[in-house]
């Protein structure tokens, strides 16, 4: 089960045009496509005549038609025509989704529309301020259950042993973690100090010598994480100090889109603190992150199908107390919303 | 479920030899193939020893061999040799279907073969009528239920949108439809007057100018279909009216024979009243018939996917008429014949 | 289900190195590898963590370290080192099979390891005799349980279909087979006596004419069979007499693991008293040997298939009396071990 009342991000906006596009999410097929101003239209993908999706029919106008028997529908899901004449049922819509687009990515209201309000879109401070580059960033798709890579990103412990090449670096592997609750989500964070910084790190910051490091692992429901990595020059750092002049910031946006249970389509993008316009050093990070999120990948498929045919019981550790708590209170948000939803059906 | 006592459309004639050939009708698999003299023979494809398919054995003059053991089995299904000498089991036959060879198509008779009548096989008046051309035809594999497409030869709307570019045209998409049953089957047709022909046709007509239009949509239990199309020049088309001599028909036969609950074999080829001989003129339409066919198949099989995991009701209209009076008798059949079949069984 | 406590076949000793390597025997995955000194270990191939297989991990010296956290696991299946330091739980283990190399393969004890006892492991007398020679043997996949294979291997009487220009010869369909239940397994054989040597035998045997043949087939629990073919002479063969010195043996050796329910792996060589060196021979053997036991294949996939989907009872024959007895048995001796696993269980 999932949160329905939530934005998920459905597509980059670069991937919706005026072609009629089918997307999942949440397991339910929507036909995505813009209308003639550009706006953004999601529309339930099945005709309730028969059912064929409307991605396979025709855009007219701000309109979709059926490829079966030309059923037409408004942007609203409302049908406006069909074949025969004669009035139109009362039942013939589909559901409209509301759309938004922000960030350079089309979010979907998966729940009740009355509910929707963009203002709850994940925040992100920095996107538009000049003086922080991007790393473009990409999506693939996930052989899991999107609360697995939400686990992983509340878990900085793990990129010892999957990101070895990357951002691994000594303290990684056993600085103890703080575990923070917020009304959002959940932030697991440590500082590992005076160490030699990571080797993806250590081609960009902007001192040498060794470095402090701050790991801030958050994921805010319904599944959308910021990783922010933050490196000092030794002595420097710490939860306490105001940040030196040199100091590196990355901010990695995360964004877990179920496909449905057992499959999610994954997006991020990068912000750094420093030389916003370097495209060479934009593509290299960006590189070097899709290396290291493909290792993410092989990892959680399999992990996936192992937690799936377990034959004994799994057991949990210390470092689990992050991504157990961020399941447990969304687990509680999805009880609270399935409740309501059954008082209004009674 | 099926209607069994019926004849279904196995294979073409052609595909039929002295190799032993697995096909599969309503679920049941059938090891086909030719006797010495030519015959057809159908057995259940399955030896009762150990369940090897007949088809993966040798064929031995008139008899089957199977290729584990050596059973060896008449044209009638029995037993006739079995290792190890001794007594053949009783219960060591296998059921043989009858069939039978008619218009180039082999015909199968899935129910009780005391029933079996060659008498009731569909009936093709004109198919030895030397002033009538054929459109030779072909067959292909549908991923979905047969009575999609019943629906769809007694759908005579659908043209409207699935085959733009060659049997649409002005009135094909809301001149009402009138309804018939008939005691072999339903009926649907219309005239559609004084319009533009569709490409389709436009090309094979030998009048100029607009014309009166016969679209007949008629399918029989348990799921064949005659397409009826009558092309005369405006003015002198119509229910009543004797045809005109430059009258154009087309009569499309099409034979649905269900592999299983959901994969369809799907045959048809067409007769028509002009040029029996102009094999050019063969072609050209059995190429453009496979094309529209081709898009119904793509609709039909996304149909099945979307009635199978619909998320809300579908909804009937208007033009389902036809369709859903065909599925309502064909299941009182069905439910017939099963009733008897537990009678006969208590 | 399987017989837990026995000795399997778990791969050729040639397959396992310092590399780590996922096997599934009894549907059970297992992360199989060597120690620095060469010793063979096999753990249940799930962190219990997590559940990543430890295969995805890496070797460090004679432990295994999870590639997810790094938890770190000794020969014994003992956690020795998990991440955040403090105390490692004591549920954190993972099983460790029983392993013994022995006849070029590898053999692992899928039940209680306190019951394991290498002494235990399938007989071979001839192995090392140097007066014997090998036909290097191999491996297949199969699509069926591996009880299809154990029928096949206790009923000489397929061969004059399936082996048709191999092993089959006169008297292959019909000379009466004798069964006999040992306490390890079953025996079938039969005589057949004064006829031309089928194709794969003429062409090594060192007499010309006629001879007299014993077909031994013979099973052990779980699923081990010896097939012992003997060629001597015409009329110097049978039950009671001595060896002729001309006789000709062959020793087929074939181990069917259980992948699953309705998959295989089957392991074979064989053992010839002549011609020890002659590795053109052995080469021919062999070839002849897979090319044959590849028809077996063919069979028993569909006869799964056919088993698995069958429309109507299958029905036993007399030359089903050894495979019937060997299955009887086998499933006797898995009733009592789980009788005796639920009340250890209690």
């Amino acid at each position: 089960m999932f949160l329905k009342n939530a934005w998920y991000v459905a597509a980059w906006t670069s991937e919706i045009t005026r072609d009629l596009r089918q997307i999942t999410v949440l397991d339910e097929k929507i036909c995505i496509f813009r209308t003639e101003s550009g706006d953004l239209i999601g529309l339930e993908d099945a005709c309730p005549h028969r059912k064929l999706p409307l991605s396979r029919g025709r855009i007219r106008g701000d309109t979709v038609e059926c490829g079966y028997h030309g059923l037409t529908f408004d942007c609203a899901g409302q049908c406006v025509r069909a074949p025969g004449a004669g009035r139109i049922p009362s039942e013939a819509r589909v559901h409209a989704y509301p759309l938004c687009e922000k960030y350079g990515l089309v979010w979907i209201w998966m729940g009740n529309p009355a509910l929707a309000d963009t203002a709850d879109i994940f925040d992100i401070p920095n996107f538009d301020d000049p003086s922080w580059g991007i790393n473009r960033g990409s999506a693939m798709e996930l052989e899991c259950n999107y609360l697995l890579m939400c686990d992983n990103l509340l878990d900085p412990t793990h990129v010892a042993w999957v990101h070895e090449s990357s951002f691994a670096a000594a303290g990684t592997k056993d600085t103890p973690l703080r575990v923070t609750k917020t009304d959002e989500g959940v932030v697991v964070h440590r500082w590992i100090m005076d160490h030699e910084p990571a080797p993806f790190y250590k081609k960009v910051i902007c001192f040498s010598g060794n470095c402090d490091r701050l790991q801030h692992y958050e994921v805010r429901y319904p599944g959308h994480a910021l990783i922010r990595a933050v490196f000092t020059p030794a002595g420097t750092g710490g939860p306490d100090g105001p940040l030196h002049d040199d100091t590196f910031i990355m901010d990695s946006y995360n964004f877990m889109t179920p496909t449905n249970a057992h499959q999610t389509r994954y997006y991020w993008f990068q912000l750094r603190n420093i030389r916003p316009d370097d495209a060479e050093l934009s593509a290299m990070m960006s590189a070097d992150v899709q290396k290291a999120f493909e290792e993410d990948r092989a990892v959680l498929n399999e992990v996936q199908k192992g937690m799936t045919d377990k034959r004994s019981p799994h057991i949990d550790l210390p470092i689990d107390a992050g991504p157990l708590r961020f399941r447990r209170q969304l687990q509680a948000m999805i009880n609270e919303e399935q409740q309501v939803d059954r008082q209004m059906a009674e």
